[in-house]
């Protein structure tokens, strides 16, 4: 009931699964997707310059699965393909959204970027407390790895026209469904982008001790 | 892209959050929930006798929060107040839906039964690589739990018409959400009753040692 | 090579199973364990004094296991027989040392205090980041406790003559590969109890924002 | 008490850390380190192609920290200087020890192979239940992911003559401390590459349904 500021402590952005595949067909891809992901590379790249401005960390997710298929588990139960195969094309990261020095990578098996990974210990050594999620899909790797950011204690947004859904249908009731979990949660990224000005600027000006939050 | 059987392997069913709360206004609960409890209720009676006569392990979870509030981590940040406090009538466990002993109980602090508590330790003793989900929210717990045992490799099964969403949309949403991770997740109470029994016979006449399937 | 103060941040004092099997024989409590038991539990209640004193978060551990045995694990394979089964005498804490209303308790099914538990989302909860373990054994439960904690980012500190092996060469080696981690984490009862009076008296005469440190 | 075969069900090699740091002085490594890395390698040399001749999935674990230090985490408060930094020469895997096609790879940021990894992933798709551990060090990676898969139902094996620990006597309680866990755990490498062979041999001969042992 309580509706938290849009930054609460230190943030850092999260960039899911922008991989080549994104632009390619369901067929080739193995993974369903609406449309919009030429809108989505360039809202990803405002916000990525933005979060760099301000020295927050950007934190790139790959999502990849051995050759061998020996580590899909049960993702190819449902309507994926198989999907985001190591060494493919289509699985390499979105060529204007790479990590430079001063980014994170992390390579995940599962939706969740928690799950398997050593995203928590990257987000304890930072002191990160808000997590701000980009990326796809929304109603698959965004909305888990939000559940499990919320289950962690992490202050969680989801940038809604930075995000893209299996399809329209899914994408809004994920969306939602993150809403219902963290009251302002959605955001745009017209919100986020001077968000992260006000904390850069903020955190130039003031005693890194006090807890810092921009509404 | 490949529907599995219905049960794969030893099936266990999950009985999640089945507490007096349901009962109550949701001012009283302080969580919010579609019609239907009553029905609720008597469909779990059903089911869990099923799973009971045919040996199938029952695992009833409890969600609570210590009276000081201090696991309740960012769950007041959303929809829902203050819900499920240690101690409180509304937290008790449904009067008909009890363990008994040849059941199981496991409380909880967060939405996925998975989170924070001793399930995977059980589910490995048990041998269990099929879990049936029932209880509550649809679009909360079920929906989060089911999710945590699709990417630890469980086969994954909800049982449509025995679990209540916090509305009818969320509900909807979640269960086509699930269906998406795992075709033929969504089941009735009469064909996971009908699975129970078949189970249970096809063990009796069988070799332990074969992987037992029930369509 | 940096060796830390005492206590950074918020401490929290963990009691590891000090249950009644500690004053039973080997065959009857079925873990073996050095003499001492009854300084152990002096030791203890002197400790759990001064945190209730200072109002540092005291938090009571039982390892406990369902009485068919499906959650041992692969527990029974080495030294330990059948031990600590739910509704045994042996298994209840001792009665000196129970948690009272201010106190928190968690039943755990594994050696570590981490492993298939809450205490994550306790600590989380709580904003401790050093955690003081006493209890046993020094070289099961205390020690991949300890290594836990330490993985996940605690400052960790073992009470040296508050802590119980399974013998006395174990014991030791324990200790030392708790010091190998983290310079200072060997304790005494005596220096853990300054350094909890020391900080209930920051504590009450400073900023709650700056980060406190007891050397 | 119940002391179980050498191998159960289907067996992993999991080669710890044995990167280029191991031939450094301890001033380069960052990491003290007993005498015995040439005899080491030699024998990981013949392990790893024994289980490759078995078809037995070999694992390979490599520490990296990330050169801003931020994933350290509390590792510097101990005895370990900076250590395994990515990118350095001492990183690198040991050159004849490096993972082949039929091969599996996992970086890790802390001691046990299981925290922050996709490990239990692997070990799911794979079916494993043994792990045969081999690498460095003893009392550190070694022993904190014995501990996990101990406590993760896995038998778990330690080849006494093919792991190296801080120091002698370190290495010596560690060996112990496993021991402890699980009866029979401490193998040498000639019991190890025999049971791969009869177990290479047993499984081609056999109906893959039914659970292997190799005494």
């Amino acid at each position: 009931m309580a509706k938290q500021s849009m930054i609460v402590g230190k943030p850092a952005l999260i960039v899911v699964d922008i991989q080549q595949d994104g632009a390619m067909p369901v067929e080739a891809a193995g993974i369903p997707r609406m449309d919009g992901f030429e809108q989505l590379v360039a809202g990803a790249e405002r916000l990525v310059a933005a979060a760099r401005q301000a020295t927050i960390p950007v934190i790139f997710f790959q999502e990849a699965h051995r050759r061998s298929g020996v580590d899909f588990g049960r993702e190819l139960d449902g309507t994926e393909g198989p999907h985001c195969i190591e060494g493919e094309e289509g699985t390499a990261l979105w060529p204007t959204l790479l990590p430079q020095e001063s980014d994170y990578f992390i390579a995940k098996r599962r939706y969740s970027c928690f799950f398997g990974t050593d995203l928590e210990i990257l987000l304890k050594g930072l002191g990160v407390s808000t997590v701000v999620l980009i990326g796809g899909l929304t109603d698959v790797c965004i909305h888990y790895t939000f559940a499990d950011a919320h289950q962690g204690d992490y202050y969680a947004r989801v940038v809604e026209d930075c995000v893209l859904g299996s399809n329209e249908t899914r994408h809004a009731a994920s969306l939602d469904a993150m809403e219902y979990l963290q009251a302002g949660a959605r955001r745009t990224s017209n919100e986020i982008i001077s968000g992260f000005e006000e904390f850069g600027i903020k955190r130039s000006s003031s005693d890194s001790k006090n807890l810092m939050e921009v509404a």
